[in-house]
């Protein structure tokens, strides 16, 4: 049976999860509730997401929330079934290595970037315009992290040195940062590594395929 | 050589190591930073976090930071060499609901439980009083956040049927909310789930000793 995944398909949590079935080269499909509302009824609380949130992923009849959670399930269970592509190594290390990175991700990187994003992508999806005082702090925020950034990748094409699903879970925010005009922030020549990274990972076969359906 | 954290002992954050580390049966030692300053200085931030946080990890020269990466690394190294205790099952689904668990408690509930903390805990530590307002608007959201686990927990002892290190990391906040007297929150009538819940995993040995420790 097709793997599905409940969500908006645009959403940067539900393509946290369509990237990693990419790259490990898995059919899937999305789901779509008609409207937001449809995620807060008591049936969907009480079936799928007991928080009311997307993505849900169901795999056979197993049901599975929260998006990183559903991206390690995937990964335990189909890396290196339909391709070679390593997301988490199998050494105890490595992996550690892995789970600290998207531990970096969730606590201090997904938070200023997804707040520039709600501006300039959700805002206006609301018929709003971004607010400039909120989109400036977020860029000062974002400076601060992607500081750090720049001395975590010092000589490193990824963010464990291997490419993982530390860095495939970056993807979407930025993506959406880049794309809204921010992108002189990942492309900044006082941060040289930030830049290689955030090519290295935006120009890969998977995620383009990703980019080019979020046009359609 | 024994596992070193870098930590300040009481610290929430560092808690959720060392229980697991309780729980395993493994021994450690925990190396405070003599100041709250020491963790920003430049040779902090360059050699164990660098984002200037604890915990941090070395084991054997193998340096990891982010208590719960740090945890799920202690577990797929140590797990079942001292004792039986299982933090996260073989099996890849069971697996995926502690990993949607912790999730949740990242996602859900750290959160406002560590806003009533940082109150009843923090503010008192630096000489100020907790902000009655803030530790309103902060019950508030756990009295939410409970009543979506009471859900959870219909006809469960713990998060995912078995104790897990779900179960586990949500035990330091918890802990300094209820000793704060915030205890009719977990010990509410209307939810027998969270009571019976929250009983099951104060009371086991392991927590219990890291709650003597907390009294030295
Ligand atoms: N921790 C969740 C977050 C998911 C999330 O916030 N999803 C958004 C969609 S972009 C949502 O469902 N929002 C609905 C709401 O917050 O009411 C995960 O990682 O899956
Ligand atoms: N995401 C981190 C959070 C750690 C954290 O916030 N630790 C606190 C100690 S309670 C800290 O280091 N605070 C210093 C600061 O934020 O400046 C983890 O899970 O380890």
């Amino acid at each position: 049976m097709t793997i599905q995944i409940i969500g908006f398909a645009k959403s940067a949590y539900t393509l946290k999860v369509t990237a990693v079935l990419k790259e490990l080269g898995i059919p899937y499909e999305v789901t779509q509730p008609a409207k937001f509302e449809d995620i807060k009824t008591p049936e969907y609380l009480a079936t799928k997401h007991p928080f009311g949130k997307i993505p849900v992923l169901i795999d056979d009849g197993f049901r599975l929330y929260e998006s990183r959670a559903i991206t390690r399930y995937l990964i335990n269970k189909y890396q290196g079934t339909k391709n070679s592509t390593v997301l988490i190594p199998s050494d105890v290390q490595k992996a550690a290595l892995v789970e600290q990175f998207i531990s970096v991700e969730t606590s201090y990187y997904d938070g200023p970037v997804s707040k520039l994003v709600a501006q300039e992508v959700f805002t206006k999806l609301r018929g709003g315009s971004p607010d400039p005082e909120i989109v400036k702090e977020a860029r000062e925020e974002i400076n601060k992290v992607l500081d750090v950034y720049e001395k975590i990748l010092e000589g490193k094409d990824y963010l464990t040195g291997e490419f993982s699903l530390a860095d495939v879970l970056h993807c979407p925010y930025t993506h959406y940062s880049v794309a809204t005009g921010h992108d002189d922030l990942w492309n900044d020549p006082k941060r040289p590594n930030v830049a290689r990274w955030w090519k290295n990972i935006s120009e890969r076969e998977s995620w383009k395929k990703i980019v080019d359906e979020l046009k359609q």
